[in-house]
């Protein structure tokens, strides 16, 4: 199996910007963090859309089905101390992905929570509702990995339709 | 007393100007809406910051104190069905108020909650935390309104100081 480092020895011409991108990667991404390893694939999660900065997932404990989160692919701690221009972006995503969720959800609105004391590392999350104090329930923790993969591939081919 | 509408007629300059912005007014504004009449004056709150566009109150059953709604002054429903400039200005106040309260609350972060069941008027929740769970307890019942002025006093001041 080649490694990407060899392959990244080979391909010369984008060795000086691909050990940059390596190095800032270094910097940034968190072993500790099981939001940096999902985005580094090292974690198991429901992977629903990505592009080039932020991810987004199914949370294990879904107040509500189709309950996901979107992330940075780098490690932030918290929404706030991020730089403008990303505290921006994670948003604009956020409007993005709202009218696919809530229509393949059949929710009457998306929810919308950031705390983020659970595990360091900014996460919004995204929870269709229908009534008032859904938003407000435990998450559950016995949804089945049936359940989970029906709903993903779902969103995920929504996702997939209706954003570019 | 000097009417509003005396006034503007008064001003013969600003009049063309006045009455676009009166008659839009009337379209958006809502008497049966609590957070129209709060804006209009006319129901009670514990005000602490406004622009041209919105305005922020004391929640009036916080989840923590220092608990506050930043709404948008005209009449919307639901966040995500603003325009995008609206939606953008929302959360760009979100943005400008938090370091001020997380400072004169001590909380360790400002967690952030949008779901819009309890009032059809869109309002994003401001709510200091320092700790995981706080963000999920019910709203307390029980503030006295001596306790509200003093919060709403302390974070008045401390936005009069550090917004613009």
């Amino acid at each position: 199996m080649i490694s990407r480092r060899t392959f990244v020895i080979a391909g010369a011409a984008g060795l000086a910007a691909a050990s940059e991108i390596a190095a800032q990667k270094a910097a940034v991404a968190r072993d500790d963090c099981v939001f940096c390893r999902i985005v580094a694939g090292t974690a198991p999660a429901h992977k629903l859309w990505e592009d080039k900065h932020f991810l987004a997932f199914l949370d294990h404990r879904p107040i509500m089905p189709g309950h996901l989160l979107i992330v940075p692919k780098d490690h932030h701690s918290y929404l706030f101390d991020m730089s403008r221009r990303d505290y921006d972006a994670i948003l604009d995503r956020l409007h993005r992905l709202e009218p696919p969720l809530r229509n393949v959800m059949q929710a009457k609105r998306i929810g919308v929570l950031i705390e983020g004391f659970g595990v360091d590392h900014v996460h919004v999350h995204m929870i269709p509702i229908t009534e008032k104090g859904q938003i407000n329930r435990p998450g559950r923790a016995d949804v089945t990995d049936e359940e989970f993969r029906a709903v993903a591939e779902k969103i995920r081919t929504r996702f997939k339709a209706d954003l570019r």
